[in-house]
């Protein structure tokens, strides 16, 4: 929601096209569909209200990125920008005068560290209870069958029953932008973790595809709904090792 | 959902058009196809239901007012009434008996104080939990992400993390138009605000255009939901200038 | 949800037709497709799940009733029953297997004792919880914006924003049927009642259409949601006379 | 989520069909377009999120069922799987290589002990908190309406607003298919249960038909809700015996 300092976006807007080639395809799974689509869907859930919140997904070296600042369930096809996954620049941005994501960075932290093939940002209210809940720099749960969907690294192998789930929890800074660094910290300081929590934010979560990314987002945000039901209602979301759940 | 006293209505009705020029249209972003698709979204959410909340629209001269008392997502584009912005009388009326929005003067405080383009009014049950959690005359909140959803005065630019969320509460009236004089006072006692907290029934608030309108509507509302939850968790919505939140 | 001991289902079946010409209307306000609509726009409420609840329509002197025990998001218009107002007796049944609502003796309440138009049947689960909360004789709130969409009687004027909603509450039978002369007693008892509760069952409301009742059924509900909510947080759903609220 | 074991999934795969014979219908209730449907509502539900959940229908000696891992709202009738009911031999897999659900024998639990025609798995957030809330092996409810759509075992004679129902917990396990003998060992210790509940996981309930499969688990799902929301005011969810709730 605030003004983007991606260096890319200085470049003469000449070498860029407004062509609709890269965008619009009849395959209902065409990056530029499903984002569209998944918007919809994740308004319905809450996460991408006022215009906050979003999905990038990449394809190959093109990365599928929305507008900033547009209502994320009436997003059209010819509405997003695809960049160069290596270099950035924009290869096709909007006739229509929007910036891109002011999430670019963040979603770059996970094609970047993670090899991501998407990257889903919500706003969802269970994460910003929980991030007030655990005033620490992370947070655990263990022994909910959902943790069963969570992925190592978000791209690995999918975690056990018994595992504990841990997701660092980052400060939130004035602009978006600027997370960039704290959540590129969180992920080297927390190398197996699926997902980011930004404090009095939201959730940054990934992939190594769409169904993946979306799948995990789910998962997540379920975990964190029970860990604020649990929390509020005086029980621990970890169990000790060797205790019984 | 009472009668309206707004003197326009006692004009004769000859002046009125029931012409449906003004309202038909194929634009899916003409005003009154809006109202009608943004009613239906608005009730999904809480926002409306039992004929309650609504939402104006202004377009140049002309302003676009939902009828008083129906069931607010099954408008339909010849159920509104159009008025003429500054003389407010009526230009267009539907050819159903129907009575104009008793809001009709609330909504114009938002035009004639704001310059606003949209006004929209929910009856959602958190800013009622709000206004009963908080007894004063304003509510605050301040380090959450959606506040950057907020704009100065509604219609400025937007707000900063930085910033604490100021929206000034008034007391119910057992008619709504009579809210009207509250509502000015509350509007320039708070000249920077850019909505209003009902007590005990629900929000005013405005954009430029329909798109911040509803934008802000929606930061609001998560905004009042996220409070009321941090409240009920013994957690104060804002933090104290030079605290790290 | 249990066998009905209407009398007039014992009349021979040979009297009553099957024929569809009373419920096929391309009118979707006709009551056949109101009934249908309605019904999945209330499952999406949650008010009618596991076949529970329900909505019967009186249309002049014919009266609409849904099946029992089917599930309510997916009935036909093929599927509805329609009753002599005065009589009582089947006019048309489906064709298939159906048994008549078990509720049909309550909506016969209103249509007796109110000159009801329609009547709504929820199994909302903050009805519930009112009667949980409230476990005397009746519920009672005031000072909140909402009470403006109840009426008198549930036929007559709109009540005043400081009128005090009373409703009475009903202990369940293990047969619904038998919870007919609990509900008539109560409106006898409480003449002005828009609605019956009953505990741990949920609302019985009504209104002069269809519109009336589907707005009134919405107030109450959420109504009954806020007054949950507020007692849950400690405070007191009525404000004493003479106190500012 | 996890590897199926199911020996026979071992059997050489040359003979079994990937034709679509079996499963695409124009008959919105064959049991592929209707596990297709049910997901989708389900999901919209908050049951079957992240790949979570599913149903299996049965058809005579057919039984159906969804792949493992994948969106549950977005399958489709080419994805289904159909096991011979006996021998649960593949009789159709889809030519996609997807891997049949891990809940299969969890599924034929409810078609071995109760002859069940569908069973339904969720991972409802209020089963996950009623086992957390009942620490024991079962959960407990009395007086509410809505016992009364569910049956003894199940598929037998609906229950009655005078009974008590009860629903047996077992503890879950790393792997889904390894709650088979859990599972099974409840169902023996809770011969009239209608459903079983898996703690920090989910439900798994079932009907003679896709029908009743479907009310019971909507019942159940509300009665688990209103309990979790008795519990946490203080209330009991039982009434004892001669005393008037």
């Amino acid at each position: 929601m605030s003004s983007g300092h991606n260096p890319q976006e200085c470049k003469p807007e000449v070498v860029v096209s407004t062509s609709e080639e890269l965008v619009i395809s009849a395959d209902p799974v065409h990056p530029a569909n499903l984002i569209c689509e998944l918007c919809r869907n994740f308004y319905s859930l809450g996460w991408v209200t006022g215009t906050g919140g979003g999905i990038s997904i990449r394809h190959e070296d093109h990365v599928f990125i929305a507008p900033s600042g547009v209502q994320k369930e009436r997003i059209q096809p010819s509405d997003i920008f695809v960049l160069d996954r290596v270099t950035r620049t924009q290869l096709r941005r909007p006739l229509k005068p929007l910036k891109q994501s002011a999430c670019t960075p963040l979603f770059y932290n996970a094609y970047d560290l993670r090899d991501a093939g998407a990257c889903i940002h919500t706003h969802s209210q269970h994460a910003v209870m929980v991030t007030l809940l655990w005033p620490g720099k992370e947070f655990r749960c263990s022994h909910l069958e959902m943790i069963k969907g969570m992925r190592i690294k978000g791209t690995e192998k999918a975690m056990s029953y018994l595992d504990t789930l841990v997701i660092p929890i980052i400060e939130n800074t004035p602009d978006e932008e600027d997370l960039r660094e704290g959540m590129e910290q969180a992920m080297r300081d927390y190398p197996d973790a699926p997902a980011v929590l930004v404090r009095r934010h939201g959730t940054y979560s990934w992939g190594k595809d769409w169904e993946q990314a979306k799948c995990q987002a789910e998962c997540l945000d379920y975990l964190l709904e029970v860990a604020v039901k649990m929390k509020l209602a005086g029980m621990e979301t970890t169990v000790e090792a060797g205790v019984a759940p």
